[in-house]
């Protein structure tokens, strides 16, 4: 953020971007602005459409250049980038066009939310209308669009990727996980589950710190669970990604049965101050299941075996 | 680690630590083993005993003075640490020295693991004798003990805290949370809860990600859930601390009803790969039960409120 990204330096980026690879953005909800804002700081020429068009107007007075169809606004780039509500959205606006040989020689980079099976099947689709396909994931909020530290995972064509890293960077740190379409998806909803089980462990944690009775609060306790997430457990992460690569858990430092044990404190402690326990009750299960396989004495790494045998497989 | 540590340097050691205060350890299993080790890595003049007393040979190889009982471990200092197996233990040990009049005056600081309640219980018992009592939790396995990077929490005596705080630093980082015994088994409890929370939801999102066909490797998803977790789950833990404080969850970035359409992704996709989702299931009516109670536009923080409400109080 500096004064030179003011809604009065349009000629300056102008100028700037002249030399920059050119970029449409389709879609424009709260995500597609920030993608769209995002591109225009870093001083790249940016067509942008959006269904409902009072969406543009904001855009336009940073230096946008609107377009009236999604003809013109495909037109516009060899680079397009789509941030659409669903994949249903994204087929009703690049249907029509895919039919007129619009999207042939272009890259589409689909940041729209789906599975990692639409992700494959928009890669095929795209390949049929000769266009090369680089599927994202955006892993932060739009306020976050155009951070450095903010990563953004794709999965798909290389060469996109290549060709454009340089102006993907400007969204946020860009990540190729692998050719296969639907990685960045499934990344995207693995971390997503950890992040929603770190924030209710932290919730149960503060509350149950916080309870009745004590001088603790949420900031102070947040400041030590922060230590503990980004020192020790981050540790033991590292230590057990090995360990899942190789299928081989040894239980060194702390074992599945003394995790159990210590677990009890945890869930008579959250009930006697009235915390609903259903989340601990569930991780205390799951470990006695993997107590219960034969890894009582290996370590917390070994849990793995019992998720991936959790449930039968259903295809499609 | 460096040379100097070896076992072969205990004059060295016994030289430079006359000016440090002399420490009693209780309890040599080993985590007790570790906390004397460090002790004697620091130069502290250490005495150790343990109930079965072949467990003190490497740590008298390492200088250390091997009491014959409690009572002469207990009067060779001032400072007295116990970590012994549970309270029934440390009752088993220190209740007899106690009717003797031999904890008067002693700082007794006790990392046993162990109720909130079970630490304010026996900090009443330790005045009641004349001692001064501080509890203790450990976050990290023994390896790490004397890393100046890992916490120990402590609460309880402030005097003691402040009197011994450069020893206990010899074990870790000495923080001290408040006057409430309870308060370090408390945050204790709350921390590994958050650990295995974070641990299993890093599990479930390896699952996903390694799943048959992919060519991902959970060392390699690590690395990006380890940026994740450290940046922006970070983010939202220093965002979420003082909504929860102040009991106001403006859903800015991201609303609860937003995030439990988002879980369904996650629940398909490892559903379709036979992966357990017990986990996301119940992140998932968390989040439900918290919008049926008013907060689908708020943040996640607000799932605390229905965590909060979850049980019947059960007292005792």
């Amino acid at each position: 953020m500096n004064a030179t990204t003011s809604t009065n330096t349009s000629p300056t980026t102008t100028a700037t971007a002249s030399a920059l690879t050119p970029v449409t953005v389709i879609g424009l909800g709260l995500m597609g602005s920030a993608l769209a804002a995002a591109l225009l700081d870093a001083g790249h020429p940016t067509t942008v459409w959006n269904r409902s068009p009072e969406k543009a107007k904001p855009l336009a007075d940073r230096g946008a250049h609107v377009a009236a169809t999604p003809q013109d606004a495909v037109a516009a780039s060899g680079l397009v980038i789509a941030c659409v509500l669903d994949y249903d959205a994204l087929h009703t606006v690049l249907d029509p066009l895919a039919a007129t040989g619009a999207l042939a020689g272009k890259s589409l980079v689909n940041l729209t939310s789906g599975s990692p099976e639409q992700a494959d099947e928009m890669a095929r689709w795209a390949a049929s209308h000769g266009a090369d396909y680089l599927d994202g994931g955006i892993m932060t909020t739009p306020p976050g669009v155009g951070s450095p530290e903010m990563m953004f995972l794709y999965s798909g064509s290389e060469a996109v990727f290549e060709a454009h890293r340089a102006t993907l960077a400007a969204l946020g740190d860009p990540l190729h996980l692998g050719t296969e379409p639907g990685l960045a998806s499934l990344h995207d909803a693995a971390l997503l589950g950890l992040m929603w089980a770190s924030f209710t462990g932290w919730l149960h944690g503060t509350a149950l710190v916080t309870s009745e009775g004590t001088s603790a609060s949420a900031e102070a306790f947040t400041r030590i669970a922060l230590r503990w997430l980004n020192g020790a457990v981050s540790g033991f992460l590292t230590t057990y990604a090995p360990q899942v690569d190789t299928a081989r858990y040894p239980g060194d430092d702390a074992t599945v049965d003394v995790q159990i044990a210590a677990i009890d404190h945890l869930i008579h402690a959250a009930r006697a101050r009235g915390i609903d326990n259903a989340l601990p009750e569930l991780l205390k299960s799951t470990m006695e299941r993997t107590a219960a396989a034969g890894h009582g004495g290996d370590s917390y790494a070994s849990v793995i075996e019992v998720l991936r045998a959790g449930a039968q497989p259903i295809h499609g």
